[in-house]
């Protein structure tokens, strides 16, 4: 671990390469400048979109991928990209729109007839070099990774959230099925124990995802922290989800349950191995010590019972301190559309 | 093709090895002797029963499974043997029963919840030698693929009736996966065109299968009938399809769709191979030129269009001419249950 002591105060201090959030989500197209400067103030420097909004799927072609790009292009504070859906029949029409993707998301409720054949139909189409992701679970989980193994393809799963799909996906890496996953943060800290809602992990699948970690590639923040505030009745801002996601993880590590390097692999290091993500001018400084203050985050009070410790103190990107003590500093809204 | 020319009639005959039926379906367990009578008389000498009957899954345990074998063995003009059904729950309970069991059949419309662990833990308990067929259809039909791959099981697929499922299961062929499956006569003489039932394929997807019969590995009898016969308010009665199996087949080589070697393939070789059925003393006399006459089958109508020809003349089993133009001359019940 590298760690540094501050003199001043002998908190401890650490310095992590800017962190990726490979599924993250905005309510509208209007919100990139907020949901952005929410990531950057988070420590979060990449943002890869998912391609659904409040308004459900927003961009699954051409027009709607390019008019998303340039929506952010104007107010993106961190780089960015986004992915396209695939749906039961625009194989075709998102294999137009593939150079300008950073990923082809497969959104697994969408698909209502003939899943099998939809799904075979983008992994025949889709390019080899460009990232597939999807939210499939159980049945459709088993079945998404069949037709990747069939095509050969990589494939992310994205929100894993049960023991039962983590053995599933562990059997297939052991098999040498080229795929991948991510947990959000948040099924790892809230579960039905803290709030009956059906897509929380119940309490015994959760300490299976803490038990079973090393099978677990990525962190991400995703649209739970949305669904989760929309349940509780919060306000649905943007950006939410960011600010504890870091301070959550950070204070897991001072309780031993999990490492700085588990962080930095799970939240830099495999995202960006996974979607072909440039490596980027960006570091996150942060004390360790510092308590987090209850701030005026619609869902921080969720988590009033955790004393989150760990705050992040100073974001660097793009060659300035773009953000300090949660304030942006940045000029300007100098992120720019990054994909493979 | 293995056929000669009857001297008297100048009709051309063949002999083919008795058939073997791998999902025989009984109304109830009091049906042995009418439904194995009436498979004998259509060339049919092995029954593999399923394990459901008219008032749903029966065989589930070792206790369902031996009163059914009690039941048959009195009463069985051909030989036999039992799958059991897999179950949410069952994993070690038809495990118990293996060994008396001819197969496991795993039935996707009764897994409901957790169908991936399920279908795992059969596949982590039941023997390694015998065999497991499923009617998995579609997304359900990729994650049994997945499962049986990982877990490096070979896996039959019963009833498949669409080019999507048949396409699957090539892939999965073409990239080692120990996977087989049947297709029902019934599915390959009857579409929605005839009649618009939700169990019988489009017309697109019956083309398909006669398209690509290369990939499939057998035939079978199956359920459908009686699904026809109910859906048409036909008399339910044991032995249903058999009857006009043969026929509709001998049909079809009588206009050059399929070979005599298909058959002995399809419903016999195969089939044997798959399920380790031990040889037979069985044969089959046809006389390929006679034409079939409506009889009493309640489905038989069902086919009025097609001039079926292609008659069986003579069944031998187990040393002696058990049925001869229709009629059953065997003495006794002498079928056995034969299980791997
Ligand atoms: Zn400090
Ligand atoms: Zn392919
Ligand atoms: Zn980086
Ligand atoms: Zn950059
Ligand atoms: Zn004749
Ligand atoms: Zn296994
Ligand atoms: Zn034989
Ligand atoms: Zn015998």
């Amino acid at each position: 671990e590298v760690s540094n002591i501050d003199a001043q105060t002998s908190h401890k201090t650490t310095t992590l390469p800017g962190l990726i959030n490979i599924t993250s989500f905005i309510p509208s197209l209007d919100d990139f400048e907020a949901s952005t400067k929410a990531s950057l103030a988070a420590g979060f420097t990449f943002n890869a979109f998912l391609p659904q909004t409040l308004s459900g799927t927003t961009i699954n072609d051409f027009d709607s991928l390019v008019q998303a790009i340039d929506s952010a292009s104007a107010g993106a504070y961190t780089d960015y990209s986004f992915s396209i859906a695939g749906s039961d029949s625009n194989a075709v029409g998102v294999l137009e729109a593939n150079e300008n993707a950073g990923a082809l998301f497969l959104p697994f409720n969408d698909l209502a007839n003939s899943k099998v054949s939809a799904i075979s139909s983008h992994f025949a189409s889709w390019p080899e070099n460009k990232p597939i992701l999807t939210d499939a679970k159980t049945t459709d989980l088993a079945s998404v990774l069949l037709l990747a193994s069939l095509h050969n393809r990589s494939i992310h799963i994205t929100g894993v959230s049960s023991k039962e799909d983590l053995d599933l996906i562990r059997m297939a890496k052991d098999k040498k099925l080229q795929v991948t996953c991510d947990v959000s943060v948040y099924s790892l800290f809230l579960s039905k124990d803290e709030f009956n809602l059906p897509f929380l992990p119940s309490k015994e699948d959760q300490l299976e995802l803490w038990a079973n970690l090393e099978d677990v590639d990525a962190f991400s923040v995703g649209v739970l922290p949305y669904l989760i505030a929309k349940a509780l009745n919060k306000n649905i801002v943007p950006g939410l989800g960011f600010m504890e996601a870091l301070p959550l993880l950070l204070t897991a590590v001072k309780d031993g349950k999990l490492t700085l390097e588990d962080i930095t692999a799970k939240f830099h290091d495999n995202p960006a191995k996974i979607f072909g993500i440039p490596k980027q001018d960006a570091t996150v400084e942060i004390d360790l010590d510092r308590v987090v203050r209850s701030k005026d985050s619609p869902i921080s009070s969720i988590f009033s019972a955790l004393k989150l410790q760990g705050s992040i103190e100073r974001v660097s990107f793009h060659g300035e301190t773009a953000c300090l003590d949660g304030s942006i500093l940045a000029k300007s809204a100098s992120g720019n559309n990054e994909v493979v």
